[in-house]
Order: C-alpha cells, then sequence, then structure tokens
C-alpha cells in the first residue's frame, strides 16, 4: 500500500477530524497545509528551511515541471524527491488546473487538452494518459487524476458535461498508472452545485481511490458558497480516506475547511503574498512594505517564535522590500509558513481536546483579513 | 583604541603578513575578504549563514544607506549592526566612489560633491563632513575617509589635482570625525603614477590614520599594473597598519594582492558572478546556466563542503536560475563566499606554513579566469 491513512479522533462538535497519513517518503500529520514549489523549490526556501519550520509535505505541479526542466531531466536525477533533495512526502497536481488556466492557448477534447506553452509558445498535449506518465517520471508520493476544472461562474449543463469528462478521465487515469510506490487521488468537481458534486463524488467512489481532492472551489465564488458546497460534500465521502481541498490556503479558510472535515490543504497564496510584502497576523495581513512602518522597530507580530520575528524589526524587512533585496522576501515567506504550519499544529491541538469550535470562533473574531 | 592591529607574522619568501584586526564588534583574521552588503544585506543571503559560512567581517556601503532607508532610519534603530542583525565587524566605504560613478549627475568643488540621486532624481551634497556624519550615523566598526576617486584612464594633472583634493578632504574627516569606537581609514590615491601614490601615502601617513585604504585601482587598468602599482607603493606604508586594496575581490587578484603585502579585500564581483549564474570553482569560472549543465547531476565542484555542493546537483541548480528561481542564486552565492572564505584560509595557512609563493603557483596554474 503506498498511502495508508488512519482516522486518529473524530470531534464530537464539527466534523474534524486528527489523521495520520502515511506515504513512501514519510509520515504527515493531519489537518496539514501543504505550501506550493510550482518550479521544484517552495519559493525563496532551502528544503532545510522548511524542515525547520515543520513543513512535512510539499506541493509541486506536472505543468510546470513538464515544460522545465523536462519530466525526462527530473526522472534521470532519480526523481523529484533527489532532483530539489527533499526527503519528505510530495505530492503532484495533475496540471489540469494550470492548462486550463491559459485559456485562449487550449483546445480540450475527449481525447486531453491541446496547449501552447506560456514560456515559448510550443505546441503540447496532456491526455490522462500524458498526465500519469509526467507524474510518474516525476516520482510524487501522491498525485492527482487529471480532472476539467470548470470555471466560476459556468452554467449548469457546462459543469455536468465537465463533471461527467472529469469521472471518464479519472477511469483512464486509473488505468494507465502503474506505480505501486504513489497513490493516485480521483478529484470530485461540480462547481458549486450540490447535486454534481455529490454525483461526481459516487462515481469515483466506486473507482476506490485512496484518497480524494475537491477541486474547482476557490476559483472566484465567494466563500460563504464554498463552505456550503463542503457542507453538503463531505458527508457523501468516505470516513477512512483522505479529503483534500485544492488551492485554499487562507487562515480563514484553513479553519473553515477543517470544521467542515477536510484534512489537506495547499496554496500559493502565503508564499505570493509574501513576495508582495504582505505578513499574515492572527489580526490579519499587513502590508509591511508600506511607509508607517519605516521607523517600526518591533517585530512582525510580537511572541512569534520564527526566524524573522526573533531577529528583525518591521522597518528593516521594509527597507529591504522597498530596495527589492531578496532577504526581504525570504524574510516575509519565512514568516507566512511559519504562521501556517504553527496555526495547523494549534488547530490539531484542539482538534485533540474537542475544542475546535471554542479555538475557531477566537481566532476568526480576531482575523480581519487585510488590513 | 578603536581598533589594534597585530601583525602575527610576516613571510620571509613575499611581502605577506598574518594579521589580527581588532575592532569593536570582534576580531578579523588577515589577509581577509570582505563580502559586500551594499543595502545593510549582503544579497540573498541571512547574517545567520555569514556566520556560517565563517564570513568575519563585511562591507556596506554609505551612498545607498543614506539614500534609503536614510542614515536617520539606521541611527534610530541603533545602528547598522542593530538594523540588520549583524554582530560582527562592519566595514562602511565613504560614499565617494558611488557618487563619482554617477558621472554627468554630480559636480565636484573642493567643499565636496552635489548630485542626484539614482532613484528619484533628488538633489544631495556630500563633502567630507557629511560623509563622516552619515558613517557615524550607520555606526561601522571601521569607516573611510570621503576621497575622489579618478577614473582610468585619466592624465596625470587631473590625477595630481584628485590626490591633491583627496590628502586635504582627509584632513577634513579627521577633524569631523569623533567617535570613539569607529576606526577611520585614510585612502591613498594617485592613479597609476608611481610617484603621486607614493606622495599620497606619504601625506596621508602625516595624518597617522589606523589603517589605509588603498583605492583608484581595478578601475579598468590591466591586473599586470594594478600590480605594478601595488609593488612600488606597499613598501612605503607601515608595517603596523592594515592595508585594504579597495573593490578587488577575484581569486588571482586576492592571491596576488596578497603575496604583495595587501591585509584586506573587498568586492561585490564573487556575489555579483553569483546571479548572473557564474559559479567560482578552482579551475576558473562556470557558467551554469548553460545548456551543457542540463543533464549534469554531480555538483558544481567535487568535494566542496559548502551546503550548496553538499546538496545539490548542477543541473537543479541550472534549472533554478533558468526558472529565474530566487533559490538558484542563493545557492550560487553560498557556493562562491564559501569559495573565497576558503581561499583566504588557505592563504593565511600557507603563510603561517611559509608556503605562500607555492601555493600562489599552484592556485593559479591551475586558475584560468572564465571558462
Amino acid at each position: 500500500m503506498p498511502l495508508e491513512f488512519t482516522v486518529m479522533k473524530e470531534s464530537t462538535n464539527s466534523r474534524a477530524r486528527l489523521g495520520r497519513l502515511k506515504t513512501t517518503h514519510g509520515v504527515v500529520e493531519t489537518p496539514v497545509f501543504m505550501p506550493v514549489g510550482t518550479q521544484a523549490t517552495v519559493k525563496t526556501m532551502t528544503p532545510q528551511e522548511l524542515e525547520g519550520l515543520q513543513v512535512e509535505i510539499i506541493l509541486s505541479n506536472t505543468y510546470h515541471l513538464y515544460l522545465r526542466p523536462g519530466s525526462d531531466v527530473v526522472a534521470e536525477a532519480g526523481g523529484l524527491h533527489q532532483f530539489m533533495n527533499w526527503r519528505h512526502p510530495i505530492l503532484t497536481d495533475s496540471g489540469g488546473f494550470q492548462v486550463f488556466s491559459l485559456g485562449p492557448l487550449r483546445t480540450i477534447s475527449e481525447e486531453g487538452v491541446q496547449f501552447r506553452s506560456h514560456l515559448d509558445g510550443s505546441k503540447h498535449f496532456i491526455s490522462p494518459e500524458k498526465s500519469m506518465e509526467i507524474q510518474m517520471d516525476l516520482g510524487a508520493d501522491i498525485i492527482m487524476a487529471f480532472d476539467e476544472c470548470a470555471p466560476y461562474p459556468a452554467d449548469r449543463s457546462y459543469v455536468q458535461k465537465s463533471k461527467d469528462l472529469t469521472t471518464r478521465w479519472a477511469k483512464r487515469c486509473q488505468a494507465a498508472h502503474t506505480r505501486e510506490d504513489q497513490a493516485l487521488f480521483g478529484i470530485v468537481q461540480g462547481g458549486v452545485y450540490q447535486d454534481l458534486r455529490r454525483e461526481s463524488a459516487l462515481e469515483l467512489l466506486e473507482l476506490d481511490f485512496p484518497g480524494y481532492g475537491i477541486g474547482g472551489l476557490s476559483v472566484g465564488e465567494p466563500k460563504e458558497l464554498m463552505y456550503e458546497v463542503l457542507d453538503d460534500l463531505i458527508p457523501v465521502m468516505p470516513r477512512e480516506k483522505p479529503r483534500y481541498l485544492m488551492g485554499v490556503g487562507s487562515p480563514d479558510c484553513l479553519v473553515e475547511g477543517v470544521l467542515r472535515g477536510v484534512d489537506m490543504f495547499d496554496c500559493v497564496w502565503p508564499t505570493r503574498l509574501a513576495r508582495h510584502g504582505m505578513v499574515i497576523t492572527r489580526r490579519g495581513n499587513l502590508p509591511i512594505r508600506n511607509l508607517p512602518y519605516a521607523r517600526d522597530f518591533t517585530p512582525i507580530e510580537e511572541g512569534c517564535g520564527c526566524y524573522t520575528c526573533q531577529n528583525f524589526s518591521r522597518a528593516y524587512i521594509r527597507h529591504l522590500i522597498k530596495a527589492n533585496e531578496v532577504l526581504g522576501i525570504r524574510l516575509t515567506t519565512i514568516h507566512n509558513i511559519f504562521f501556517l504550519t504553527r496555526l495547523m499544529k494549534e488547530i490539531r491541538q484542539a482538534i485533540a481536546a474537542d475544542s475546535l469550535p471554542e479555538f475557531a470562533r477566537e481566532f476568526l473574531g480576531a482575523f480581519q483579513g487585510e488590513k
């Protein structure tokens, strides 16, 4: 078995649960947030620093690595773990979301997706089988089925067809996937149409994947709508399999997602935010590049245990970012990842103590989004 | 005394010497190479990483910090050490070289230099007194007199006037400098005119600075000419004071400079090179961003003990640099700084063993510059 998932504890007062995900490259405590290393690197960070931040699993992007350096190069290096020197679990996405995001540069057919590279305009074709081939070359512990992610808003008939195609592609992925050290997850689609979501889930359950992604959310719909979809969908999903809400990573969504029974999350948001000079705090996001911080010699967040807050002031970080110094975005990235790994740890502790709803109320009351 | 310099050993077969430089923030073993942290950061590096690379002293630039974040902000932070969290010695330059490099944006008079900021075009004036004021605000352990650095080539009468002005400004700097925890170095000028160099040195010796910079070299003249200037000049300089060859840092020049009696060096070259995807090896510089390294899974340099070479392949670093990933230039910077701190350590060991000429012959024989 390339993946063992054990539910360690279920909340009595929410759908949250504590889990342990055992993969080929090690164990991950869930609920977990996975930082994104699009191009075989979590931007600005060494693997050693990620370990220091207690990151247990990262995500990397099939589409980007296929184009550059090429999945053949990664395979020749001995796989992605070896190539980037990350000895812990990795999840790769299927490339589907990135390819669909290319818009006019791609055409979808039953067979797969034809597209032009955003790098050099060259023509490529990815099918479910090709996605499996690339992801087997990359060698992540968890890989994702090639799906179609419908946009928001999209009308019901489009989303229905897209969901049906995703199910057919999921079967083809399963047939094409042969590596026994990798776990292949199916992806539930269906947009914001509850019945389509349930249909999608039931169709995929028949295929008995070792875990399930929830795709096509956080694509522009109001957060409340996303929460409603989760409220309705998750009871249909099997208790004994991990549930992965794709592309979601703001602190409020993490808390709300866990309350509804999500086990895994990923998002470029905290690291991208950091590169734009925004840092996450308990009270919301702070635009540290702004003038009010020019002579603020306090840390980003008083009491925070991260390397950045232990050693540097807001004024210094602001200076670095204004001066386009790499150290500036390194320091904000460290803080933001630390914030999220600590938050997930607190969430797991709260589930263990059966106090997640209280924790959530307090956290969400203080956290105001962007300041 | 803000600075104590002790010559520990003199070579019997060259002008090289081992020294110990005791500053307000600690001891530096010489000969030493100082990495440059122009904007209060050695580009891409944390202070912790610099310590790990056994860097003992860094240089920072007065001109840049005066404009951004402003020397008043740095002073309010408690000085540059506190601002950037570097607890070891710092040397600041005077701002002279940067201001003169502005070309048409500046006008020189007896009083000082009027210039426009390269950032926003705003008008500024730096005099010897103003340079001292800024450098006292920054609070480095070693600060430099405000000098005029003549270009190369320049005719004798221009260089003579420029050297005379530098001497008059050195006196004004000495009169204006009052911080007792800082050592102020004079700067020898005189271009490539040996007699002007000697005149400059003798004029400054009368002022009895605790150390002397050698400025205006490595500004475009052939290396052989620089070596000739050093051969002639250094015997005039006092044995008991540190000699600092400004703006020089390629491995061959470091070796040749030490052989001629230089104790201190600085240069942006190794870190700038790293950001352009060039790495230093024993056999010369390697353009690691080039295609031949795409499937080269060996380290930058076999046997190198740096974090980069211990953990990553040329193929991975090439990928990162091609993909504009910050980690790429972090890894090349780590390697290049490690290379130079190790080289300086080997040089010091060779002086101690009285075998520097042999070491130099072997090193320079293998090192071919750019490949």
